[in-house]
């Protein structure tokens, strides 16, 4: 367990043995009644339609456009590009149709849609001018794997699927199409989740079936497992030929463009929920994507729930701070009519990690009693309602999501491992050490092979540079890159 | 065919003859590999997020909140409910999973989701306080069917579907729940898609098979059948009792609620393209929800594609007013070096149905020289830029809009028949009319019956309300009420 000290195994264990069910991944997913497929509960849904939301603005300025795709592939055309034995084997497959009707050639459900793609992009692209063009769908793809994790490892999951053709002659397009990819992806999980990730080139072993090269996106369970949460394939034109895209280029000829696509899926709300985890019975969820930044309770025999009604209240003057707040953060408010239903509203609000909770109660005096929780640390503090101000508001916000920021940074440094020999990987792993393993590495399928036999060790990720400089940890050979290994969820 | 007078079916003809390829729902989705299944485009799915945007708006204001459902469905559950053979029929079942495992308990493809609700609200429900509970999901449903046709009998759709429980002693409840959604669908429908929509209750015969009642809104379409584009049902404790969704309510008893489920789907684009044809290579599309409001198109050589540049450019005053005009609709702009390129962006501008596009040429002594284009009526109209103002594009738009709606309304009114007897009706339909058919019905099932083998009509809707006074056209009993029958689509 190397990502907590030694203290906090014994707490953690105590603590699971006393309520070993819970689980904050819980309240954003529930599995449903066929193995491995679940419910996005309305406050998970909250969470992705926040996700959608900023890849839709981001894509949007990259000239993303969305178009939605059917669920079904005729397996004669999926079985031109998927060849790799274990990747089929998740496909679920429609042997008939209804009415008896039995198929010659049978249809798979979706894992992914390049081939889909292609077919569309041969419908859209005719000249050079159509190029590049790139395209998203959000939907719903099915895997099955063998063991499952609600929200982690889905037979079903959702996710965002973008893909672009574009003529590979154009270097610098593939170059600049491909950081502005890799930059909406670091913003939403490095600044919107408050995640710390490493990034950088799959090895041959780790690539996507169908691409040529894969750029990936990595972070840290809390058991120091690694979690890929975003990933950049290039496909060349595996796909494109497939379906006989081309285009016609500047000088008449007829060519196949090369195909990019990039992923992210609703695992990430499995990654928050678990990484975030603070041992409470309750979701932490990063202010600048929960749904509700702000929870207001306000207990006034006055204040009811209608807002009108409030103009001629005692707590008018409230009624208009909150509106005004209102405007600028994501606020819930609950004009309750006593303590215990406060409370209960309370537990709630921390269960599904609301960052700021304000509560107010009327005392006789006409005056107000009231306090402020920062759900992550529990503090509670008392503050006069005068002081609950825009200001005060995107102050906690901001601290409360840059700590969360550079806690995870932080147990990602302390759980990165230097090695640079056979020995010294031994000795970390003797230590019972756990995280991402940094080391030089050839990036041979053989080599790699080799080193997850003796070690148990994936590659997780590679610099993507190989230098001449640079000698293998486990065979000696060179040129070699910087990579890092890893238990893989 | 009812909705055109006869020259115009004359001229209809040669016209289909010349170009009987064109089909205005081709810009908005297309076949694909996979019968019965489509490919939405960036344009189809454009409208569908318009669509998606404001039933989302409507339900956050009725307290409905977004879920994601998986796929699939146990069969042993879904029959339990589904019992009449027809709709098992369109079922896609899976019956074996990856790696050769057989299903005893196959797995249905979703073709709606009330069984999935039931299991959601099971969990989220448990005593009154918890009710009502309004729920809804954005997904693709399957339903396979013996022909196809687009958009508008697809076997895969995409549709939104609400789910409501409630406790039904509360009627009133009840019954503002079902105003707030119907008015949703009519606003939609009528209001934003400028479709003529009739609405009322479903007979018997043509109730949904897990329903009690159900609540249809039709269209008709150019051809004269009836179009289903919404519908409300009522679904008493049919699913609840399955999943046993029970509450507790205020006496501390245990009991079942009634649930409501509303949807509306992708054929809606399928209507709008084929309602508001006018046998011109183009969509027409109602501009509030057009994805693109204004099309401009400037050509200048001074005007670059970049913006900044203009600040300094001749045309800086016609960039301020285009980025003014932005604030408020949907406009696309485009700068282009020659007359050809405008040419070819007007004729793709027409062909999408864009309402309302603006051309503007600097001529040689820095003048301009600008037009606009009705794109719906072909009209076009020689402006100043500097006429080109906010107002008049609010104007113009409005009046697109208003008489797609009051032209769609007369064809409705036109081509809906009052009958009071069997010999009527047989006269109507020996001058070859279509459309509704509108007559004092019983409502009985053995009697619908009849009149389908009779005449060829299936009912629509009814009024709802029996009177005594009433007798029906067909069997002459009483009560009886006042109803729509029409050729369904």
């Amino acid at each position: 367990m190397g990502l907590e000290t030694k203290n906090q195994i014994k707490t953690k264990k105590k603590y699971s043995e006393k309520r070993s069910s819970y689980d904050p991944i819980s309240l954003l997913a529930i599995a449903s009644p066929v193995k491995g497929c679940s419910v996005m509960t309305p406050l998970g849904t909250q969470f992705w339609e926040e996700v959608k939301e900023k890849i839709d603005t981001e894509h949007k300025r990259i000239g993303v456009k969305n178009v939605m795709l059917p669920l079904f592939i005729p397996m004669s055309v999926s079985k031109k590009v998927f060849t790799r034995r274990d990747f089929n084997k998740e496909f679920v497959v429609i042997k008939e149709l209804p009415r008896r009707k039995k198929l010659s050639d049978f249809l798979v459900i979706r894992p992914t849609s390049e081939v889909l793609f292609s077919f569309v992009f041969s419908k859209l692209i005719h000249s050079y001018r159509d190029l590049p063009c790139l395209l998203n769908q959000w939907c719903n793809v099915v895997r099955w794997e063998k063991s499952n994790k609600v929200l982690l490892r889905a037979n079903e999951f959702w996710w965002q699927e973008g893909h672009g053709v574009y003529d590979d002659q154009k270097k610098k397009e593939e170059r600049e199409l491909f950081a502005k990819i890799a930059s909406m992806y670091r913003k939403i999980l490095s600044d919107s989740f408050a995640l710390s990730v490493k990034e950088g080139w799959k090895t041959k072993l780790e690539t996507f079936s169908g691409a040529k090269k894969t750029y990936t996106f990595e972070s840290l369970l809390p058991d120091g497992q690694t979690l890929q949460l975003a990933t950049i394939h290039f496909l060349s034109s595996k796909f494109t030929s497939v379906y006989k895209t081309v285009f016609r280029d500047r000088h008449n000829n007829l060519r196949i463009p090369a195909q990019i696509s990039w992923g992210l899926s609703t695992r990430l709300l499995g990654a928050m929920a678990k990484i975030h985890f603070t041992q409470k019975d309750r979701l932490v969820t990063p202010p600048f994507v929960s749904p509700t930044q702000l929870l207001i309770l306000v207990i006034s025999t006055d204040c009811d729930t209608k807002e009108k009604e409030n103009e001629k209240g005692k707590c008018y003057f409230l009624s208009r701070k909150f509106f005004s707040l209102k405007e600028l953060f994501r606020v819930q408010i609950n004009h309750v009519k006593n303590l215990e239903h406060l409370l209960i509203l309370k537990k709630r609000g921390l269960a599904e990690g609301v960052p700021v909770i304000f509560e107010c109660r009327e005392t006789k005096n006409e005056c107000f009693e009231s306090y402020i929780t920062i759900s992550s640390s529990g503090l509670k503090k008392s503050i006069l309602p005068s002081q609950l101000t825009s200001l005060l508001i995107r102050k906690t916000i901001l601290q409360i999501q840059q700590r969360l920021k550079i806690k995870q940074e932080n147990v990602t440094k302390l759980n990165t491992h230097n090695f640079s020999s056979v020995d010294d990987l031994k000795k970390l792993l003797d230590e019972n050490k756990v995280g991402f393993f940094k080391g030089v590495f050839c990036g041979k399928i053989t080599c790699e092979r080799s080193i997850r036999d003796a070690f148990g060790l994936a590659s997780v990720l590679t610099s993507g540079k190989s230098f001449k400089s640079l000698f293998c940890f486990f065979c000696g050979s060179s040129p070699a890159k910087v990579s890092f290994f890893g238990r893989k969820y």
